[in-house]
């Protein structure tokens, strides 16, 4: 469907630049990211409304169950429509479990999904991608896709190319914001970025770092043209989460523009 | 969907917890659990009433069959939504049996579902629940999540991060209350409830056993949140069920609440 | 859905008990069961209206191109909603071949529906089962479950065991009546029919026998509260296939009811 | 649902026989059945219009192409809703590819499908036939049921016997016009014609052969309640199409009739 | 359907010829076809405009963000449906990632998809043709099919065959437009186009290719009856497409008609 005016891809960016906090890793990878304060919602939607964050995600049961905080922080909700445990091994597939419609009544303003490139089941999530992509669009959501080069597809193949080509699917697809995990190579994501077009890419913090080494990161690929960042587990698992917060937004909206 | 306050879960929990009879070995194990008196549903819906449960847990097949004597219980009755026999050998997979509407037009006041996460086939539940999760609150119906680690993805990984990862899988993905066999383990049973936010945990009674190892049992979960129990096999192969339900009242009634 | 009054049970049973004469052989075994006079559908009209059955049981392409020899006879019409070769070799599953609607357009009075529990295949065919109990019971049809132990998952088993989880799965999938093949001891199969509440148990005639045999089977049968019988090749390779089933109504109305 | 009086079977059949061009055979081997002349789907509806033959069956694809010209020659197409290349190994399956509606639309006074009966795929082929076995007497259209044993499932059983138990699954599942490649032994074909019923059965002409063989397996045929022919290469790729389809059509219509 | 006089398939022909832009490579090769210009899709609509193509060939998510550039253009938008990357290796399948009506919706003048016969997933992409076809040609849009012989089912059978099972499945399943990757021997490509009978064949462009053998291609194609040509690298990877894009023209478009 053509793209709308009404797209509300606004709503989630501040600045040309988004800044979203993560919290699907419950699901993703059980509760051993958590510790006895950050394995509790609420205070992840704290963090998120200290920070101002421009969009917090959560899967569809804390999206309910916790939805008053949700509204009240004033955070806009991504809610990530796929999901699996990190238990079943062999080639990832991740599906839908959550509606578009349910998200848009949950108070979501923009959905997730999250495709594999290279898994055998690649098909299976380009095709459900392709259906939440058109009710996204429908309802003037934008969608951001988590693509991730995993299984044998990917073996033998460069992680700079897999990087490109996770982005280019991105565009191809009908993305509206590329998540990615970087590769930490400056050239290398200013590439991926390039393939992406005009649909924007926004770089995973990923596990733990050290905070100089993300820092780093983040300034470089703002400089090439990144539109942001999604982090989880280094804010939240941080002992000052709003220190490195505000780090990170100066890094953010004080960089040259794509 | 955002839960609403009609969401019926105050009708199966009483003073801020849960007592419920379960009745679906049936199908599950076959009548090997059963005598000549257990084997009839009748015996079990007069326990559940003298018993005063605060839930009575059968397949559809039971609840239209003997729909009259269970009204006439006043017993709140709960629809398990899939199930399978314990014949087939593998990764376990158990599907939809029954719908939610048909649920609802059988008289229940909230409906069940298996998911055996770590199995191969763990996607296909996931879907099927999430699905099954989406009417139930459209229709005011709690939905309770049995779920159990299984299969291949289970292998090499300890049991209490297994137990606090199916809690939180129920919350992640929209169960009201959650289902668990405890590992025995009060520390482990207290960090796998906080895992699961504000999503009830119940648990699960097991195979039959020694009367104050299952009391012991119980007092330990609901010293740290347990919500309740769901049992099965302890009451009705007893030959005093009313007796050893008195005592089970006692402890879930008298301790701290969560 | 709840067990209504009009659910037209009383149609396909008289006095109590039922008889109905099996034709789906065609399918199942191809026509080698048959001799130049019984694979004409219209030969078995002619048995099942002189002998008075209870019911006769087709697959739908019989019922349409018979339907009026079928009309005319008056015997109430079963239509067989599912079926395959035995061609195919592995673990069984047999598919819908008919839908509920259908078989009523053909004037049903009754549906049936073959699940082989402990195939792989079971899931699919405990799902296609649920959703036509249904629309049966909707629609006012009582339905018929031929229920089977087949496949990897029968291995090792005690075949008591397995007829009476056979007949349990009956009553908690909402089977009205179970058809299944005795194992021919009479204590095993009281409790079997036990098992199954208040759902009815008709045993099949099997292979051609001994009459002798197949009497005493049917009177011990009828002893322990079995519902009638769902007899194929034992009435229609008979010579006189009237005499014989006229032996078998006295054994079946005669004897003390369950 | 009840065979209706509109059911346009007379269309096809001309005193009481049916003899049919086929022309299937571009999807089913691709074009090394042809030539320069016979590639050509004009020349085959002009055979078909000089032979007077009772149908032409044609893929959807030539059927909405060469429509105008189908239509010009008033014989009445047949379209068939399934097929394959043979490209693909192992046991055979071939899926709908056109809709009865379409058919319709295009003109169709019947449809045709193709169930490899032994193969693995068996129940996927059995429950597209009777969904399109439905839809299409619900519309008046007859429904022509090509059936071939195939794959692993046929190993080690008589050529007789498959051939028996082709016709009658076409019987039971519905059929109105049964195809089989022949076994060319006349005891053979009579018995699988007695294992159809009231459904008809014609023979295909299959490879090319010698003349004589083919006109005196066609004779036999007929002589023993054979309702027809669907013939192709045998046809089309014959120097003088019509001079052997009017001797064919002597022998089809003045042997006594079924 | 029938096919209508309102099929546009004059909109993406001019004077009996196509010559279509295509540039799906990013979905299914990767970014790694494209250097730091043509990765850009507007450079791509430059060309197509300057090169008055007869249609430009886009995957849904750069035929939704680059809409406006693609209007203004007035080059007639062809979406490609399907799609997959080149990670996953075995027996090719490509799914359907967009909807007729989307592409409708998007502007598009036809639609594209590709099957890969001879690949053991061969049955899905039919199934999904076919119900493209139906909608497509419902909406009065042809629809070209890329045909690419592919998979187990290609071994030890000849290119040529393989080229001409490719446009007879082309013709069978309804395409209007089919695109071959030509063997390079006139005579082969000659039998293919036959083959099509009424169904139009263009060659694809192919990897980048030395100009003289490239134009000499074309020449011949145009000779022996093709209908023009869907080129890609070959243009948008020269230094100078312009030029290129006027010789092919001149071939085209100065060759006898087919």
């Amino acid at each position: 469907m053509i793209l709308k005016k009404t797209l509300n891809l606004r709503k989630i960016i501040r600045k040309n630049k988004s800044f979203f906090l993560a919290y699907d890793q419950g699901l993703e990878h059980g509760p051993t990211d958590f510790n006895d304060k950050n394995v509790d919602p609420e205070y992840i939607i704290k963090i998120a409304k200290e920070g101002k964050f421009t969009g917090l995600i959560f899967q569809k049961g804390i999206a309910e169950k916790y939805n008053k905080q949700i509204k009240e922080s004033k955070i806009p909700l991504i809610v990530k429509l796929n999901g699996k445990t990190n238990l079943v091994k062999g080639d990832p597939v991740s599906k839908q479990l959550c509606t578009v419609e349910e998200a848009k009544e949950l108070g979501a303003t923009a959905v997730g999904y999250t495709i594999y490139i290279g898994s055998i089941h690649e098909e299976e999530m380009f095709q459900e991608f392709e259906n939440i992509q058109r009710q996204a669009h429908k309802k003037g959501l934008p969608i951001i896709c988590w693509i991730y080069p995993r299984g044998k597809g990917t073996k033998g193949i460069k992680e700079k190319d897999l990087m490109a080509y996770s982005t280019r699917v991105g565009l191809e697809l009908g993305a509206d914001i590329i998540k990615i995990h970087p590769t930490g190579i400056k050239r290398d994501l200013e590439w991926a970025i390039k393939s992406a077009g005009k649909t924007r890419v926004v770089i995973a913090g990923g596990g733990k770092k050290n905070e100089k080494t993300l820092l780093k990161e983040i300034e470089e690929a703002m400089e090439v043209g990144c539109s942001g960042l999604a982090i989880g587990r280094n804010i939240w698992q941080n002992k000052d989460p709003i220190k490195l917060t505000n780090k990170i937004k100066k890094i953010i909206w004080n960089k040259k523009k794509k």
